[in-house]
């Protein structure tokens, strides 16, 4: 007899040896404490670039909202619950925009791409919520000469740096901004018929993270370079990174170091129509 | 103005920075040679098992096609076009199975589960092809005492070990099998939804892959074994190899080891109704 | 004309390029801050054993001081001044001796063996201080169900795990002890001459680190396991590994979860006679 | 009791555990053969420099001999016994130079600097060898585009990258070279009185390796590239990386991609005086 799905429970690829476990979803005798876990070192460093070359990266459905300003986040995460403990690194990159769909419409960031340095986040965030995540070795954020310092690659070849220097304490709270949250796209493509579209979703994780709580906050100024690649280099994502790196820098718009504990799994993750 | 897709090219998520290259769509000026790409060493092992516990792994639509038997292959591969020459290493876990649709009807081997080391195929393999793809670190085949040896771990937990001892010499071609190809489920659980489902189909490869050359063959005798895991241990995937770790080795049925160039794309890959 | 050593400096190999920059030699320009790095978290445990166990690991000129406890310490560490931030994790394995030579007499920690995931700290260690360190793959200690938990190991074999449970707060400060430091043997064969003997020095790390600040400490329950490997899982130090996994664990004797900033060079490291 | 060394053995730090095994000191049931073992893909490019840039970095006793030809060679091993069939990449970077000791003279290839990806053979050749082993990340060498492309860095920053192109068959023998062997400089640094030598000696491998066996040859067009450091990049070795940065490429000497099987442990080693 072959096996039947489980009604209410999150499958993923393989399937067939049954519910998937991950983030949205722990065995049943597995303690999670939202509120400490995971810990976090936030890495973030924004720019103003050109309006009309973002707007080239916005699907269909979604315009710019106020100041075409980009932001590049690092979060360093330990003490992840769903990994037993364990963490790993993701990257952020995206902007402000406006999604109106045929029912909703939505303001918040656009989350162009992301780069996470361990494959299990990926293949739980690409197929449950729709992070359009890709892979990357990532260093773990370190301090040096007074500045935090980021950086990514893959297979030798370092396609972004990021620092924050002239640090100095501040307030340890989250600026506030008004926004629905943050916005992607889950895209699946059609197999065999290739060039068609087996699914195509806006997906939206809503504002607020009431466990999440910032326990150290460093502002200063901020820096971002990606390195433009070739096939040879970067033959998977040479286009990512080449679009990234031909973004023109016009303003610098600082940076931030925050260290906090506490967040929720996404489960909030809904679709926009 | 935002972005539209372009007709008839592949896409993966991020979508917003053009068409994905990959396996299956490679820039225009990039030379490839699929009699020469890749290079590939196969390792295989197979092991007669309880079809009842087989079956309880098989989705709906399915059923065991002859004897209950499991081959563990992994194929490290070096000389990949689609990476600019570089290599990694691919898990194969299957037995046979029939799939009657609505349509379509197949035999061949039935795809349960593949772990790789490296994320960019686990990527475009899930999401164009349907590839039950998960991650893991996997050591470079190596020989010692006459054996030829495989493993594969996640974060210091080794949870497969194969091996092919007593290695002879054979003829340097892959045995023939009445077979319509590689079945598996592509699937895709609902963003909001817990515990719906976006996508699930059958996909096949068909057989047939006549690129591929076979310069040195070996057989051997095979030894598979799948060590049990808990949460800790394993806590996005201990329910897979758990699964495998209990299917009952009745009677080892050898192993092999193949030295081979040259392959297709899959862009051959279709869905099944 | 062939380069002269600049008196005063330190030079390891390759010598060819100018003295070698490292924890104990930092360019003049770069900012050390010995009370702020490194950020120290250590996960320690220690159990009892047989006397004469031990012994047969103690080199010539040593006794076995006090009770025959074996301590096991990870120290992961961060924020690496002379590695630009960077960081690395240490395993200590010793036990308590005294060293009784022509000259000096000095009783503390016995330092068998040193495991650490980074090759540039191992080869400053072994040849400027004689640290007798080997290399394994060390994850980063995680938090899991109440438990401070570490593993390392070397190419898929997971040969060491460490766990500290039922954790409870205590005073940040590191417990005292009468001590002369850490002993150790500094060893370098002759290229050539096999079985030959180009040094063999004891060397002392003087107790004291007085810009080490404890910042939390917590105490609980210690296990230790040594798994025991053949020469085909660990080729160049299974005869390490079994040795520690041969001692008997007769009584634990707790374990310990330290968080501390700050550090010595080892500038104070010196030959014993 | 403590332990004794066992006479004609050989030993490393840690030497508390008896004898060490490595290349050249196998447990006795463990079956070698070097004519098989290891498999090597030599990847090597050479170019003339100025002979004054050079000579700076020759130690005392050394002078040039002959045209001021850098070769950098990538050496990718597998099968290696020793570690029980896996593999590792070194590189090695050289010049002719020629040796004139109170006793002995010898003209040879001046090893002034090798980086391996794995610290087991990096720790047995710097301490039983005198090689002067540094640790890299080293991409395995991959064929594109008509080329054998090697690359090597450390921590996301990639200091040097070498290319053999237009690579054209020729016949599968080693070119022969009039010369003694290789010559390093063994050095230890005096632990507590820093800026003092315990050890420095000559050493040197004798030419010739009767196991080794050439399977395929090609040769063609080389280009070496390293890439300028500061201290946060490569924080340990910017100096060295420097210096060969430095060098100026006067004229490129070729290269060669070289399929071997089998070589010597390097028992032959000696120290000159």
């Amino acid at each position: 007899m072959s096996y039947q799905f489980e009604a209410g429970r999150i499958y993923r690829m393989p399937t067939h040896f049954g519910p998937a476990p991950g983030p949205r979803q722990l065995p049943d005798d597995v303690v999670v404490d939202p509120k400490r876990s995971p810990r976090r070192l936030s890495v973030a460093a924004s720019f103003r670039t050109d309006p009309a070359a973002l707007e080239r990266h916005l699907p269909e459905g979604f315009t710019l909202a106020g100041e075409p300003v980009v932001t590049v986040e690092f979060h360093h995460m330990t003490d992840i619950d769903w990994l037993a403990g364990r963490g790993y690194t993701m990257i952020w990159v995206g902007w402000p925009a406006t999604f109106t769909g045929s029912r909703d419409r939505a303001t918040g960031q656009f989350l162009a791409v992301v780069w996470e340095n361990l494959a299990d986040p990926i293949i739980t965030g690409r197929c449950e919520i729709g992070h359009p995540k890709l892979y990357a070795e990532i260093a773990e954020p370190r301090r040096f000469n007074g500045a935090q310092m980021c950086a990514a690659g893959w297979m030798e070849f370092r396609f972004l740096e990021l620092e924050v220097s002239r640090l100095q304490d501040t307030a340890p709270v989250r600026p506030a901004t008004a926004s629905d949250g943050t916005l992607m796209l889950k895209y699946v493509p059609r197999t065999g018929a290739w060039g068609e579209t087996d699914l195509r979703q806006v997906t939206l994780t809503p504002s607020g993270d009431p466990d999440n709580h910032v326990e150290q906050r460093q502002t200063g100024a901020g820096a971002v370079r990606f390195h433009k690649a070739n096939f040879s280099d970067l033959p998977t994502m040479h286009h990512v990174v080449n679009a990234l790196a031909a973004l023109p820098v016009i303003e610098p718009r600082g940076g931030a170091v925050t260290l906090s504990r506490g967040g929720k799994s996404y489960r909030d993750q809904r679709v926009l129509l």
